[in-house]
């Protein structure tokens, strides 16, 4: 089977060169089906399936969002331990009773255990804010999953011509 | 107990007013503990502890990287469906005996199940190299990142204080 690597929308079937009028910023993924019409590829963009009403960009910004609750909360027994080491037991006695995978549900409870845990998880929710806001490094992110795409892709055809080429790698 | 909610650094221990001298596209963590030094908080970001040499930025890069490769599969199983059904068949009875979870693994094992596999796995890094480099909307992804943590803060203390004054909710 010979194809080229990558196909470009034009040798695609359904596709339409009609002029994309989709904004960078918006909210959704106006490639996707919105409905059951055959409006498909009326974009640049390669078309993803599976996502439903939501997007990639959705998805993994709610994957994130789980990530920074999760930070928040070792940034804040961090600090705990530091100078509050009752609430910092406290805490973690919480912890090992609540699962940190979904985060928001565990602010809630968290926010509902008692006064004092209530004053943790607004702590929580105010880090979690700033940490979204100003210390997580959003350019680094994207420049490193480029760098990660590009060497994982170049390891893996790598190992596999030196698997397949025994010959070849023992020059 | 009566706290902040948010600490500043200085009221952090061990804080000195240091200039910091990091650089935003640092591809680790200067913030981060690199040894057993006592150096813990001489920037101007929250102390992250539990990842090591790596960074929070390189954890994220790390699942992204995977999503990614999802993502290409998707995109290369929907254009194969339109255009070659026997590939799509072939592609779709090895996701059924792999897992996608490690995406690398899944594109390795691929490439070496037979020639006519070796051809999809390399139009697989083909894709999610070219998705993640131009259609994958960075701006969006933190745009919608900092979005739901606003919202999921709002709500979680929002329905807190229905909950807890229900005269309040009844007026």
């Amino acid at each position: 089977m010979e194809s080229p690597a990558v196909l470009t929308l034009s040798q695609l079937p359904y596709f339409s060169p009609q002029k994309s009028n989709r904004k960078r910023a918006s909210p959704s993924w106006p490639c996707q089906p919105r409905s059951s019409q055959p409006t498909r590829l009326h974009c640049q963009k390669m078309y993803v399936p599976g996502f439903g009403e939501a997007s990639p960009e959705a998805k993994a910004a709610n994957n994130l969002h789980n990530f920074f609750t999760y930070i928040a909360v070792r940034i804040v027994t961090a600090q705990l331990q530091s100078y509050n080491p009752e609430a910092y037991e406290e805490l973690m006695e919480f912890m090992n009773r609540h699962s940190l995978n979904d985060g928001d549900k565990f602010c809630a409870n968290l926010m509902r255990e008692s006064s004092r845990h209530k004053v943790l998880a607004l702590r929580i929710l105010e880090v979690r804010s700033a940490y979204c806001k100003n210390d997580f490094e959003w350019d680094n992110l994207k420049r490193l999953a480029v760098k990660m795409v590009n060497e994982s892709n170049t390891r893996i055809m790598r190992d596999y011509v030196s698997e397949t080429s025994p010959a070849e790698s023992e020059k």
